[in-house]
């Protein structure tokens, strides 16, 4: 078997299912603590720059836009007009970035607890941070489960959660109580989406939150498939949720005309709402 | 960065994206040099046991169904009447299952080079290889470009390529030569299905398939887009070739009770089809 000489690579080891991903870096070149978690930054061989938290990819200059179109189009696409939105998390502004290419958009707050990601990803992914001065944009660097608990009623048309797996600050992101303030602050037709993690390793994890959302007051639920090479098992997925008994359909627009996108079109986004049969037998009953 | 102990690793290393999938091992089962490559077998913590070639793996028990399922199914049920197949390589015998689920089919020839691959497979993948006794199959060893090129005109509905990488011995697989053989080989309205490698890191290779497959005198060509953990960039793909100036609609069945599948159903197949941006925009002249 090959060596990977620890020197020249950037591992994530995923203990649950004994499989790792590596990538070969050239050099680090950003390391700091911040007040809530060690963020790396790494320059690879092959995929552009990688930023890493405690121990986990987050994203490379390579492939995100993969991640980044499919938690922002999607969403955008289904409601008919959405105009206020917040991003919780999502502090690389990859997303964020995706959502203001939406003419019309007219507010989106973000809230990250961790300003030292969007800084780090000003100099690192810059390309992902260039219209963060979009007036459109307002930038807050605070608890997201409290902003929540404390925003209007009904003030919002969308929420997207581009947070970190469900262990640490993030764990209370995936819980019914926030979905419950998150169903409370969209207005009538409200959508909100959140990255839920792999369909081949984590089928329980979307369940629950097929289950949560569905007890925090949501209507409709749906899962959307998309590959994402540097997560663990390559597949990767993100869950919607709508306040009304059905999510509606999509517009379908020229995407890459009009959104620049690398992944996602109209087609893909019809081909990202398909259950694999795995997923429908888990989840048949709950949605 | 977590340190992988090459004991208890294996490790595949694709050079050219500087990136590499592991997996954490319990020990090696097998491991023998045929006449055409080196084959290892391991018992892995979580993916059950994995077949490893040349240094590539081929398949584990945990994840293989995606594979086998698209390489198999999409093409039978695109075929208005599949009765007459052969399986280009597929020693594993993975495809062939599928294959015979079929009830509709009356004979399918397996050419493989290596009898080494399924004698293996019967051993450490018994699951895979249990209806090789079905009178339907015919499991040769032979050079499977030397076979195509002997075949009888027009004799066979169906032709899938599964096969390793484009090089060394299955080099000749992704050539126009082969498929001109191909072409002649299949009656009208036969369809043809190759594995076609990573949409993220392979795109020239599935572009020069497209060519060589309409150089060669096929109608119409698609790529079909999975996942694939295993794999590199763990997302993968399938390209199809129709005799036909069109490649006809799918039948749409339920595939879960009649064919057992876990991944694959109609509306996964039409989700296949739908060509994310980048490979619309590489491969837009081509279709």
């Amino acid at each position: 078997m090959p060596t990977l000489d620890d020197r020249h690579w950037f591992t994530e080891v995923h203990d649950l299912t004994g499989s790792a991903f590596s990538l070969r870096c050239r050099r680090k070149l950003h390391e700091e603590r911040s007040p809530y978690q060690t963020i790396e930054v790494y320059e690879t061989e092959a995929f552009g720059n990688l930023m890493v938290i405690d121990g986990f990819t987050m994203l490379s200059s390579r492939e995100h836009f993969l991640y980044h179109e499919m938690l922002a189009h999607p969403v955008l696409l289904t409601h008919p007009d959405p105009k206020h939105l917040c991003i919780i998390g999502g502090g690389d502004c990859g997303t964020l970035r995706e959502v203001l290419k939406h003419d019309g958009v007219e507010q989106v707050t973000q809230i990250d607890i961790d300003e030292r990601v969007t800084r780090i990803a000003e100099r690192f992914f810059p390309e992902l941070t260039a219209g963060n001065d979009d007036p459109r944009a307002t930038l807050l660097f605070a608890d997201g489960i409290h902003w929540m608990a404390e925003a209007p009623d009904a003030g919002l048309d969308a929420i997207i959660i581009d947070s970190t797996d469900p262990v640490g600050s993030a764990q209370g992101l995936f819980t019914a109580d926030f979905y419950r303030d998150c169903r409370r602050a969209l207005g009538d037709g409200g959508l909100l989406v959140q990255q839920s993690e792999s369909p081949l390793y984590h089928l329980d994890i979307i369940a629950a939150m097929h289950e949560d959302l569905k007890g925090a007051g949501f209507g409709a639920t749906q899962t959307l498939f998309f590959p994402q090479t540097i997560y663990p098992s390559g597949w990767w997925s993100a869950t919607m949720a709508c306040t009304e008994p059905e999510i509606p359909a999509f517009r379908r627009i020229d995407a890459e005309v009009l959104l620049g996108t690398r992944y996602y079109n109209a087609d893909i986004h019809a081909a990202a709402l398909a259950q694999p049969e795995l997923v429908r037998k888990r989840l048949g009953t709950l949605d």
